[in-house]
């Protein structure tokens, strides 16, 4: 049974005022859940159907004081989704002091403004074996649940900073390349050494200020008609380039 | 001034049954709607605010007949974007009668449901100049709003049919690949030959009927933890590959 200041509590989190005041966000659905706990993310409520913990005993057994148990109709009520017959978790927002990794691969996100690219990039990363993502301040919520719920669990897995690009560009070692549509064609560019990569806005690309200090632009040959690719499907397409040392 | 018959025959249009009937369907914005006309769409309506006309007189001028000022606040309420201060296009379903190009690499989505995914996919097949696609019935309408919006002015490029896929690989003379978990990993696969790429659906993949008609299937390698791909992301990263010849 859910009380009504837990709930208000837990509804709260939809939005990012309250989220960062409470430090905590919302996860929904078998996966995403699951995902939170294997990966040690703190929990402060976790709510179930009786059905969802009869299946699930074992990977609850950690978390059994911070278990409440709920009707489908509750979790609906609560969560963002149509329908939601499993479960829903408060987690706490993970704070992330190690510093960046400088041997392995960073994407930059300079204004990605859509939850689902955001979400869906992260989820491409995951596969790529990925985990250090910068977001500009303008960037959308990591924590919002349409992020949360594109990722499929990989947030998780995520260690993710927002902090101003340039300035991370400017105080890293490592040698930091922008995608945009005047680069270096992408069969000529080889991320010999660990790099970052720069991500523009959908509607924008890369900001000025950004260009400005990168060491180059590469950009994924077109031959069709229209003006642009989406930016996750760029993110894409270059993760997989890198990974593989390919060129 | 837009008439009762007309609003109530456009907003029918969000809904596939009367598209279907009607054998017409929406675009929306400057982008998608001066797509259309670009592409030489036949149009039913044009319905466009007065300072949309008056910037676009050019390329409104073929269809002066079917024009309709109206308010961007009936442009709101007739489609399907939050706002809306430009215009608003009804096309007609165009009829493709014309044979598979062979000699061309084709796209076949076997069961793919989000119509973001769908739109994406298009979008991606433009960028690499693929123009031809197959859908099995069950993958999402094309003509859905979010779809045609997804696009950004794709799908007015695309030739689509929805096709049993099974009868579609077994009547062509291509090779069909699929996109699989347990395939031959890219790199170790190169489409030499004009070659039909199909994708599987968001939830499971690749049907079994397909997989026993398939030539191969091939993976884009995993190396971190995640379970899948999204799969308008992995038609990103095979359709680069295809189109650049790489292996």
């Amino acid at each position: 049974m859910v009380s009504n200041k837990q709930s208000k509590f837990i509804k709260s989190l939809k939005i990012k005022k309250y989220r960062s005041k409470e430090m905590c966000f919302l996860a929904e659905g078998r996966k995403n859940v699951l995902e939170g706990l294997a990966n040690g993310l703190k929990v402060k409520y976790l709510l179930a159907t009786s059905e969802f913990v009869k299946d699930n005993k074992q990977d609850l057994s950690i978390v059994e004081s911070q278990l409440i148990e709920c009707t489908n109709t509750e979790l609906t009520d609560l969560g963002t989704f149509t329908t939601n017959n499993d479960c829903l978790a408060v987690f706490e927002i993970p704070v992330i002091n190690q510093p960046l990794d400088h041997s392995q691969h960073i994407v930059l996100l300079d204004g990605v403004s859509d939850p689902g690219n955001l979400g869906t990039i992260i989820r491409t990363m995951d596969w790529f074996g990925f985990n250090q993502l910068i977001c500009s301040k303008d960037t959308t919520d990591f924590y919002n649940p349409k992020v949360i719920n594109a990722t499929m669990g990989s947030f998780a897995r995520m260690h993710v900073n927002y902090a101003n690009i340039v300035d991370t560009i400017k105080d890293s070692p490592m040698e930091a390349y922008g995608a945009d549509l005047n680069g270096t064609p992408l069969d000529q560019w080889k991320a010999v050494k660990p790099t970052m990569l720069v991500m523009g806005s959908e509607s924008h690309g890369l900001s000025r200020e950004v260009h400005d200090v990168l060491s180059g632009r590469v950009t994924i040959p077109k031959v069709g008609a229209t003006e642009s690719l989406n930016v996750a499907i760029a993110t894409g397409i270059l993760c997989h380039h890198m990974r593989f040392n390919l060129s």
